[in-house]
Formats: structure tokens, C-alpha cells, sequence
């Protein structure tokens, strides 16, 4: 059945992002490290996969297999709205209550104002295949709504001090996860946690 | 050679505690459930290795391994100073700089006011064995005075939405770590982390 997956980087002290992230500072201050498992020289997403082997290309491939994109509209426009193409073109829903700006609209991208009826609209567009689901505010937002199905951290052997972190600002509840995989790869551990409350 | 290493209890969103912990609720709102593998039935430390096999066994059996133990004053009164006896009577360092309390004073408890020096007496007082250094305070003032050489930590399948964060208030610091092992076991992935900064 298709799951929705959040896909994200994180540092071993919680970090997604380093300090003073922004729209020309996108992962913050020295964040960049998070990403240098699939992008040791800079360069874009769509080509990552090409070079990784192992487990590392494992993963690419599955996040590029995905159906659909499920992001927060701060992440899209950090990202320019990878110019309206994620990975194979495939259809991007934004989360935001804002209304969409003229410069971030493709004819893949639709705008929606909450996090429930995003995750069914992808999963709809997705058919058979997992959502790729994408940012902090989604992940925290998608928790607590409880429509996120799978965590697929990419744990990254490094402290940042200080930053934009995943998980930050959810009420106390208890989530029971399960291990599903946890694989070490070059520059990466890979861990996939099935989120047990979205049975 | 003796290192210093942390261990500590973790959920995936990076708390060693629940929310509204204290001297009666120490491990706060729910953050039992971070220790249930080593003690499904709470009880006490001293007893916890008894019932472990396996990955967990070992994991356990090196914390009660080491020969001195560096802990925050908070973490050691919250634990009612484990009546003078972490594990083995080995001599315990409490991390203060508040004059020690009468009621948590045993022979082999000694009050220190710097996290180098206490790293340092504890080094000597555990002579080839490793340090066991607890509590986040600590942690946090051990990675940034340079003084702390592993982290082992035992990632729990949980999110806990709020608490006490192991990484908090550090420095804007980019500490690289060096992945030594990562061990799935029942309820626990243990990950022990070289410091790279300590070298």
C-alpha cells in the first residue's frame, strides 16, 4: 500500500538545517554537511543518484520511485520550487495558507492550506506508489495530524550546535516508532522507522 | 587508552527525559519508557544488566565496565545520588559549582567545579578503564571544553514531542563524529559516535 515517507537529513544532535537558514542560505550556516553523503560537490538533486553506489544509491532510487511531493512552502521556496520538477516530474503539493506567488506556479505544483487533504491529494496522484514527504514544519505538522506513515532519517555523523531541527515544536505526545532498516553507509546511517500511532 | 564516554538513553527526537521532569518525576512525563530496555519493570540500575542478553548485555556490561563516573549535579540529585554507588563503588565526579549538599556526600563522591578538571581526576581515578559520563548538562559542557571522547547512545523508537534535550545551548560548532557502531537490539539501536574534535 503506498505510505507516505518523510525523507530528510538530520544531523546526530537534531539538526535539518544550520543557524541563519534562508531563502540564499537554504540549508544555514555550514548545513551543507547534512547533504554531502549524495551531493559532496554541491550540484542538484536530479542528478544526485548518478554517482552513489551501495546502500546510499538504494535510497536515492526509492525516494526517486516516489509518487508525489508532500512540502512546506518555506522548503519549496528555499529550493525555488526546484523550477516546478522535484524528480520526474511528478506532482508537487505545497503546503501553505497563503495564496501561491506568480513566480512559484507550474502546472505540476497545486497550493493546499492543510496537511490532511495534501497528503490525500498526493496520495490520489501517487496511485501505487509512496509520497514523498518533505521539510520540518511538514513532518511536525503531518505527526500530529497523524498522516505520516514512515521516517527515513539520514543520520548524519555530525553536531551542529545550533540550527533548524526536525522535530521541534510537537505536543508531548508518545509516538511509538518501529525499526524497520537501519543501514550505515559512506557519510550516512539510514534509518527507517515505521510511525506505529498512523496504523 | 581511557576515554570518556557518554551514555545516555535518546528517543528519536533527541530527549533524555519527558516533559515537567524533577526530583520526583525524573526521568519526566513518560520518559520511562526511554529506560524500559534495561528496565521493563523499572527497579533499579545496579540490577539492570542481570536480566540482558545479547547486544544489550554488552552494551550494558561496558557502561558497568568503566572506572570512574563524571555526572551533573542536576542528574545526581534527581537520582538521590544513587546512595554513593553508581556501579562497583567506583569514584563518582559531581559536575557544581554550588557547595556540595550534606545529604549527597559519600567517600567516594567528589564535588568539582570544571568539567576538564573533573574529566581529568576522573581519568586518573579510573586508570585504564573509560569514564561514564551522564546527563545532558554535562554532555553539553564536556563536548564544548573538548574533554569528551565517545558517545554511545541508545537511540529509543520513540518520539516524545517535548522535554530535556541531550543537544541544547551549544555553540554554533561543527563537531564531526565518527560512527563505531551501530547495533540494532530489542527496544534499542545502540550508536556509539567517536568525537573527531577530540583527536
Amino acid at each position: 500500500m503506498s505510505k507516505a515517507v518523510l525523507y530528510m537529513s538530520m544531523s546526530v544532535d537534531g539538526f535539518i538545517a544550520g543557524p541563519n537558514d534562508g531563502p540564499a542560505n537554504g540549508l544555514g550556516d555550514r548545513g551543507h554537511r547534512l547533504h554531502d553523503w549524495f551531493l559532496p560537490d554541491g550540484g542538484d538533486h536530479q542528478n544526485a543518484a548518478s554517482h552513489l553506489t551501495g546502500v546510499n544509491r538504494q535510497v536515492m532510487d526509492e525516494l526517486m520511485a516516489t509518487g508525489a511531493v508532500v512540502v512546506g512552502r518555506r522548503t519549496f521556496e528555499i529550493a525555488g520550487g526546484w523550477n516546478g520538477d522535484h524528480h520526474e516530474g511528478v506532482p508537487i503539493f505545497v503546503l501553505s495558507r497563503r495564496p501561491p506567488d506568480a513566480q512559484l506556479q507550474w502546472p505540476s505544483v497545486t497550493y493546499v492550506d492543510d496537511v490532511t487533504k495534501a497528503m490525500r491529494l498526493a496520495n490520489d496522484a501517487a496511485g501505487p506508489k509512496d509520497v514523498l514527504v518533505h521539510g520540518a514544519v511538514t513532518a511536525q505538522l503531518a505527526l500530529t495530524a497523524g498522516v505520516l506513515d514512515v521516517l527515513q532519517l539520514h543520520l548524519i555523523p555530525v553536531l551542529l550546535g545550533q540550527g533548524r531541527r526536525l522535530f521541534d515544536d510537537l505536543p508531548p505526545d508518545h509516538t511509538e516508532l518501529e525499526l524497520l532498516r537501519a543501514e550505515d553507509a559512506p557519510g550516512v546511517l539510514h534509518l527507517r522507522y515505521r510511525v506505529r500511532t498512523a496504523d
